[in-house]
């Protein structure tokens, strides 16, 4: 089980149920309760095994792991998706084991590598973000906690690059590490530019700082030794379909690559996977050694103690949700579910297009579509109008919000709900517009 | 339910079964498994609720959560200890709620406060470390998380100190921080002061260094305007029994103090309990309010947003774990749970105190023993008797660990597990003192 063999993942390409449809999730269900009840029923059968080799660990996994889940490999396996998440966080946390580092819960570390291998394998990313190229994945909770560990350096002058349409959990981790927050710096992004990076801009920038005396740190291009990393919270999940995968082409210099699972690849919350080609990095900020964590193993050298990648010293089973997706769904029903979330934002992109009152405002590559509405005899205006426009479209979203049918951030109509079907999109199309008829009839 | 009644939890002393008596969870498990399918199966049904008031709120907990486990508060409910921790986490992850801020899901961060000033109650911590007090308390994943924020101030000269029997935890949120490694004091402790913070070797080494003009950022002494932080992450849960309670009498000066119930308190992974006085300090270092998270309850500041108290944006319904421990245990259960795991510890003390080759090193307070062998002809030898003493005590570890039979770290003898009876620290004792028997015979 060291490698993904994709043609094999392939095969797996049973019929798709509902993925939260509660006759299976019961029945499912039931089964997971009666595994983890004969588990603590027979506990004190189970020697407690002092960690020796590799491959010891391993047949360990084979041996009390993997039987224990192959009840789900039944083709309505293939069926849940949050409950994927939920049922790998069943397992987890009823064997509650507690993995500081690999001695404490050895198959707590071994599983996470190569989970974390996998999924690296299915993303293609580089090999010298595998664990054998001298890389590494670990699983962290969130990005704020997956981007918030720093090398040692004079903070005064240390400069963080993001676009002012980065996450706000870059701007948390500066304050948090104790770089002054004008020492970040928010590049201005440009809707003729889709809102991405502007290279120019961002080059422009870091020359000036550089000039003034400062120290480029952290986020992007090779020529300055910035450590660069990407943030693919949401839309990594979608460059395992060969389709999407140019979207991360341009990352092959970066340092550092996070997608969260628990956002659009069916587990629950905290499960933000983070890459990184020199994991020794990492490990400066974050390893510490205490005494009652010593044994032979972490002095050696020779293991993995995941605590040394990672802010909280405790960490759960996290791998266990991640291999459970993987293993189950396989990488065809997984792709096949992130294209169906994307051809129903298309389907709302495509609604949003045939009336001219909207306007998408962002292009949508994945399954989010931003818009907005943008009545004509308010366009028409010249004096204020994109105030005008702001103020209609918050009201829009809280009439819509208050309605207590369908629920939008301010941003954003995101595709993701595990349970959504086309019929929904279309119900909230409904909504959206009786809404807005109500609002400008109004005004 | 705003308030916690501690004499009618105490009329709550149903018999207890074993915790994790297999029979019981299967029963209870299936009662779960079914209350969530149902939950997926009339999912449409609900109304998604735009935010109004604290008291609509309230009611909808009233409505949707608390039918949802009244299932468990049969006697048997009294039953199981690490699964009730577990038992939450099913409801919690099943009905996968995330709650950034009050808006995104209020019930998540009413019951938190709620629950935060339940547990408040029942450690009789001060009033000022209560909601309505102006303080507060946030759930965190683990202590490491929960003390790493730190008001802006200039980080080459801000100075923090514990004892050198500190948890690594700080050390590794100063260096988070990016707060220079040599700033951290780590004041010497004695065994004749049994091993605690001497408040003269403070106050002399603060002293020493506001003189060198640093300035005393983080630990102990009002005297200094210094934010003192309590950790009692495992020894907290111990003072909710009244006789325990003095153990943190000294603290009433703190601002900050945490607890994790993930420890010593029934719940699993991740479960940290963090009261502070004033929580802006908090907030001045882990607030951010991006776009895409604006509402209206937010813009009024009348509403707590949990995600401004914490690193993580995203968090899981932690609250429910907590909850369902307090109300399904009760005070009086919760005492005696913690009791006899002291009262085993005190019995494994004992067996120690009658074999003269063993010493136990600090005093046992709780339920940890720290112990070590420290046979006759090694003390009386004058010469390095400390470090073969420490050689004679890593090979005993080793010895015991690597039989299979028993797991203890290198510091201490912990009475924790939930599944643990006397029988199970006779048997211990028994192989540890097998083992000692034949290292010594060798040497």
């Amino acid at each position: 089980m060291s490698s993904l063999k994709s043609h094999e993942l392939e095969k797996n390409s049973h019929m798709m149920v509902n993925p939260l449809d509660p006759e299976e999730f019961r029945r499912q269900g039931h089964i997971m309760i009666d595994f983890i009840a004969d588990y603590y029923q027979n506990i004190e059968k189970f020697a407690l095994y002092y960690p020796e080799s590799i491959e010891t660990i391993l047949q360990d996994i084979q041996k009390y792991i993997i039987p224990g889940i192959t009840h789900w490999q039944s083709p309505n396996y293939f069926a849940f998706f949050p409950s994927s998440g939920f049922r790998g966080e069943i397992l987890s946390t009823g064997h509650n084991v507690v993995g500081f580092n690999r001695m404490s819960s050895p198959p707590a570390t071994e599983l996470e590598c190569i989970v974390m291998d996998w999924l690296r394998e299915m993303l293609m990313l580089r090999k010298s973000f595998l664990f054998k190229g001298n890389g590494g994945g670990v699983l962290q909770g969130t990005t704020c906690e997956a981007i918030l560990w720093s090398e040692k350096m004079e903070k005064l002058v240390a400069m963080v690059y993001g676009s002012d349409q980065t996450h706000c959990a870059l701007q948390k981790a500066v304050q948090i590490a104790g770089i002054h927050t004008k020492n970040f710096r928010a590049i201005k992004s440009t809707k003729s530019n889709s809102f991405g990076l502007c290279p120019n801009s961002l080059r422009a920038t870091i020359h000036a700082d550089v000039e003034a005396g400062l120290v480029p740190f952290f986020l992007l291009a090779e020529d300055f030794n910035i450590w660069v990393h990407v943030d693919a919270a949401y839309a990594g999940s979608a460059c395992i379909c060969p389709e999407f995968r140019h979207f991360i082409d341009g990352f092959e210099g970066a340092n550092s690559f996070t997608l969260n699972a628990h956002k659009w690849f069916l587990t629950t919350l905290d499960c933000c996977c983070l890459w990184a080609k020199d994991p020794s990095a990492l490990m400066k900020s974050l390893s510490t050694i205490p005494e009652f964590l010593r044994n032979k193993a972490t002095d050696s050298k020779l293991v993995l103690d995941y605590k040394d990648r990672k802010i909280s010293l405790s960490r759960s089973f996290r791998a266990m949700k991640l291999w459970l997706v993987l293993r189950s769904y396989g990488v065809a029903n997984l792709r096949n579910f992130l294209r169906s979330h994307v051809k129903m934002a298309k389907l709302f992109e495509e609604l949003l297009r045939n009336d001219n009152r909207f306007e998408v405002v962002a292009p949508r590559n994945f399954a989010l579509v931003c818009f907005r509405i943008l009545p004509w005899p308010i366009y028409n205006s010249v004096a204020n109008h994109v105030e005008r426009a702001n103020e209609l479209n918050k009201k829009l979203l809280e009439s819509i919000n208050g309605s207590g049918n369908v629920y939008m951030s301010s941003t954003v109509f995101a595709i993701g709900a595990t349970l959504r079907e086309e019929r929904h999109v279309i119900r909230a199309w409904k909504v959206i517009q009786e809404h807005a008829d109500a609002l400008l009839s109004k005004n």
